[in-house]
């Protein structure tokens, strides 16, 4: 047996009677640890909306980290492509790492189409109870396409993308997201006070 | 409602993200976001070191996570095994999320044997200058493996254990670590105030 595997492989692994608790470093920032996940169609501005909350809440002093495709594709995950199982291992992996956020006290914020249910379930059943917020951007595909800010479902309908989620890959929409963002009337700034107000009245922040 | 008329109607496309950024986050902090990487043979006290300078620094306010053995190798690096790969891969990992906590704004511990000059290198590569502070746990093999405290030694020495850094897989030691730490009669208090001071007289806290 190797070195690392029988240290893996059971209580070996020794306690640390000073570790530094989660409770403890949440209590230093006043807030309850969770992770917020945006969830949604390419263009629904999952990202904007995140980067708009994670602005709201740094202002009012809350200490928190963002997880999307420019810190993690470029990052942690550059090793991974696009077939099922990397797709599997990129979310996998994001979930732990917002599990280790979320210990180390902050509130996370991930932006990503992340289009399968099961998926998304995952990275739930990864966390503690009342952790994983998700958050569904639910803004219409025609919406999306005409927004098109990156050119990418232009370049989908011409068939140089495959794969792309809305026009030849599916979508599956939360059966019970904690917050539905439907209101096509209501803009970013509302949108953003409407998770603010739900973070409050469930004793996050 | 039509596709343009959503569009008008939602201030997504008018607003430009400003992302909180590191110096922000660390802003909110009062201290200078690094990663501490404690290297040393096993049973140098490199975790139970870190554990008590990380209950320093909270006792302090200050804000920070130690990433071990326990926390990912159980959780982000759970896949990877022992050869040579997966040992490049498990570093690179942990050096990319020690990267995301500091863009976040905490100060990293972290505590693994990494008994390899090159290994060590990269992930001070990976990050920003003068955020890399490199401690040498330099402990000699016999106290080391005096203590032994999970009977790892033994079970080497007994050629139960394969690739035991010490016995029969080398220790490089560090060429020029910010931080050495070798003096026996040193207690682990002295060498948490040691370590204090750096951090103090190098403006990380």
């Amino acid at each position: 047996m190797g070195v690392q595997a029988l240290l893996k492989s059971n209580s070996l692994l020794q306690w640390h009677p000073h570790s530094v608790s989660k409770a403890e470093r949440a209590g230093l920032k006043s807030q309850r640890p969770c992770l917020l996940w945006f969830t949604g169609l390419s263009g629904s501005g999952k990202s904007t909306l995140a980067n708009r909350l994670e602005r709201r809440l740094w202002e009012m002093g809350k200490h928190t980290y963002l997880l999307d495709g420019d810190n993690i594709r470029h990052g942690l995950n550059r090793d991974l492509g696009f077939s099922d199982v990397d797709r599997r291992e990129n979310i996998r992996r994001i979930g732990e790492v917002a599990k280790l956020f979320i210990d180390s006290g902050l509130i996370v914020l991930a932006a990503f189409i992340s289009p399968f249910r099961q998926e998304r379930e995952q990275i739930r059943t990864q966390l503690d109870e009342g952790e994983f917020i998700e958050i569904f951007v639910d803004m219409p595909l025609p919406v999306c396409e005409a927004r098109d800010p990156k050119g990418l479902y232009r370049k989908a309908r011409r068939g140089e993308l495959r794969g792309f989620t809305g026009i030849d890959a599916p979508y599956e929409a939360p059966d019970a997201p904690e917050i539905h963002l439907s209101d096509p009337a209501a803009d970013e700034a509302e949108q953003t006070e409407m998770i603010l107000r739900y973070l409050k009245d469930n004793g996050y922040l």
